[in-house]
């Protein structure tokens, strides 16, 4: 079968085609049928008059907007149609689905469709060409991120999102029915991705689904969002951490502008910016003081501990302006206020970073603590027991050095695509509110 | 850092490397340590009457196995060690992580260690070579199965795994607490997959977990299993479903041969077949006509309208002797055993196939009912009503014809590297009485 966008290379031949129904229009000599697909767009035309288009003729006065077709016919050039200067005409039309009634709405005109309306016939919000492409990015866009972890030796798992106990934090995760037992969903595979270096798997990723059971409504969050995992083994410091997700997302970026580069400023009007190397960091402490300096903007000692959603917001435009980059990392978090897992160093000073692009965070990554007793110690300020007891255990019996981050693949694509919200970043959104379709 | 197995190519130079000790050798004159990563292994040789080693000799005395450390020294040829010909002779030996008492198993000899207890403490059973790389071995699998689908535009998807209703099969299906309502957890991204083909996203696939509440105890099912997915539109028939299925797992198997047939021959004494093309293909009634003829295996008629586990088995043998084939597609299945999105012809055959391979199925795939009044008419003849009806509108709005499968990919790694069980080719097993680690 011949795509839309190849029909170039056989002008003069018959063709069997398969397409939606993207428009017809019905004339007083001559029927247009215009098909789409993915790849574009052709006219197909019928002459009324013609004995033997009698019956095709009587088929299109039938045929209704999204339906589907397929169509065989002679493709040939012809100057006066405004479609790519070619036209098909059909020795026969198979109407492969019918659309049955008026859509709920235009999906190539959205503007002053309320969301929840969109996201309720999503198969419909989909057919708008913007937001079909999205998924098309960030399958290409993930694609090549994983092609840079093969070439670095990294090995992908799949680690069980039903889970024993409510780890990481219990008070946001799911609980599920385990015959007469409890599970809960995973919030992330934290736990499993260092289990993995301590069995010596050495450098392992994962893309997969997260679970929060958070009752939050923001454009950033969801209950369910997938993310992109690694771990690796070995490292001197969470610099290599930083360092290794740079060069990932640099790699990505890169023949994602390749590929799709065109298209994308054609369809968002945005530009694939390939990040330079290595990507600007600053020390929390300093961005305060930097971003009070340049912009006014104040906050109370208190909130210092972790960067607020303005201060994201500056950290983005202090990326762009003092460094020209769209990226930058953040460092020394106080330690008290991050995961138990996350290693400090021999002052106390938090061996982990978040990552910041366009101005929102979308990673935090660090160098894990390996060494036994120091996990324990942690565990414990933190009033962790019996719950993480298995976890522990993965450090008894050595463990490397190791690191790791996790990127939202939902907000990495809002941010690359600038769309308004992980609700339209997201094939099907779930939040505390929607769990349909 | 330098990996053990590109050690050779330092030979007479200053080397750091971090790794596992795997053994440690104490004898009158001299200290050995055998480091261990993924890629070799080394020898590390400390003469211990040397005064500028003191330190060093005291530090190994303590050194237990299972220990990583950071050596830094030159690599020198050695034509006496029996180990690759050559030694480090450090300056420096870290001891990054203490393996800190008796390993509950030895990981290298698992004769006689129960799998329970194995999978009690997977993070020790995976450091044993051939557990670990089972998962090497299907990452690389899926690596080129993914190439493979790239390489013909598709794209991938990431569905949502909370549910709104449990649809395809009420009684086997795992309940989730979803704030003050009820959510299940997606058995398979069956529907999804469809509503992106009413989507007009043409091909799509997804890698991601499932989730099945069978209370069953075979070597080949799981509470949660990775399924490889796709589905994709304007196919002619369900034999260019068959068609892509074939096609793609022979790229996955070639490209895997070339890249770790030599070291899946060397650790599981398995070869990599890469199966030509077309696959064989039987009808189910034929099938049992022949094993029956050929083996002497008879079962009850109405046992023939689905493969037994011994037919299944004798399948695999068939392939084998008569077409000289590991696969085998299974055509012509009772459509009344199966799902009501499978398609029917006019003479009511199912429009879809299992394939065997090795003598287990490990896929289902099918063309897919499209029309809105068909598919509503199959729901309504298994009863199926409200429940489905958010999917059944997927087909009101213009559909094209496409057709999918599903591959469990636990259950392929199995098959592939003659494992004995998922319970060992999952990275973590989940069954009824297993949630832990």
């Amino acid at each position: 079968m011949i795509k839309l966008g190849n029909l170039k290379e056989h002008i003069g031949k018959e063709v069997e085609v398969q397409a939606f129904v993207d428009n017809v229009r019905n004339i007083k000599w001559v029927q247009f049928i215009v098909l789409r697909d993915l790849t574009g767009k052709v006219q197909v035309t019928i002459e009324k008059s013609l004995e033997e288009n009698k019956e095709m003729v009587e088929l299109v006065n039938e045929l209704t907007i999204d339906s589907t077709v397929k169509i065989k016919g002679k493709l040939i050039e012809n100057e006066n149609v405004k479609l790519n200067g070619m036209e098909i005409i059909p020795t026969s039309i198979e109407v492969t689905s019918k659309c049955l009634g008026e859509l709920p709405f235009n999906y190539n005109n959205l503007e002053g469709v309320n969301l929840d309306t969109r996201l309720d016939h999503r198969f419909i919000d989909l057919r708008n060409e913007k937001n079909g492409l999205i998924f098309k990015v960030q399958s290409t866009l993930i694609r090549y991120m994983r092609e840079y972890l093969y070439n670095n030796n990294f090995t992908e798992i799949h680690t069980p999102k039903m889970i024993g106990a409510a780890s990481e934090s219990g008070s946001e995760v799911f609980e599920v029915k385990y015959f007469d037992r409890k599970a809960y969903l995973a919030q992330s595979p934290q736990f499993y991705k260092q289990m993995a270096m301590a069995a010596g798997m050495e450098r392992i990723f994962e893309v997969a689904p997260c679970f929060r059971a958070e009752n939050s409504n923001t454009n950033r969050h969801a209950t369910e969002f997938t993310s992109f995992d690694l771990e690796f083994s070995y490292i001197d410091s969470f610099e290599d951490v930083m360092n290794l997700e740079a060069e990932m997302l640099a790699y990505g970026l890169e023949h994602l502008k390749n590929e799709m580069g065109e298209k994308i400023k054609e369809v968002f009007g945005v530009d694939i910016v390939v990040p330079t190397l290595p990507f600007p960091k600053m020390a929390l402490r300093d961005v305060y003081t930097e971003i009070e300096e340049r912009y006014g903007y104040k906050v109370d000692e208190s909130e210092k501990t972790d960067l607020t959603t303005e201060a994201e917001r500056l950290v983005g435009r202090l990326a762009k302006e003092k460094y020209n980059h769209e990226f930058m990392f953040i460092t020394d978090y106080p330690a008290d206020k991050r995961a138990f897992y996350h290693m400090r160093n021999e002052e106390g000073v938090l061996q982990g970073y978040d990552l910041i692009w366009r101005g929102v965070e979308i990673t935090s990554g660090a160098q894990r603590e390996h060494r036994y007793e120091e996990i324990c110690k942690n565990a414990a300020s933190k009033g962790l027991g019996e719950d993480v007891k298995f976890y522990l255990d993965f450090f008894k019996y050595g463990c490397p050095p190791h690191g790791g981050f996790a990127i939202g693949v939902d907000r990495l694509t809002m941010l690359l695509l600038n769309v308004p919200s992980v609700k339209e970043s997201q094939f099907l959104f779930r939040g505390p509110n929607r769990l349909n379709p």
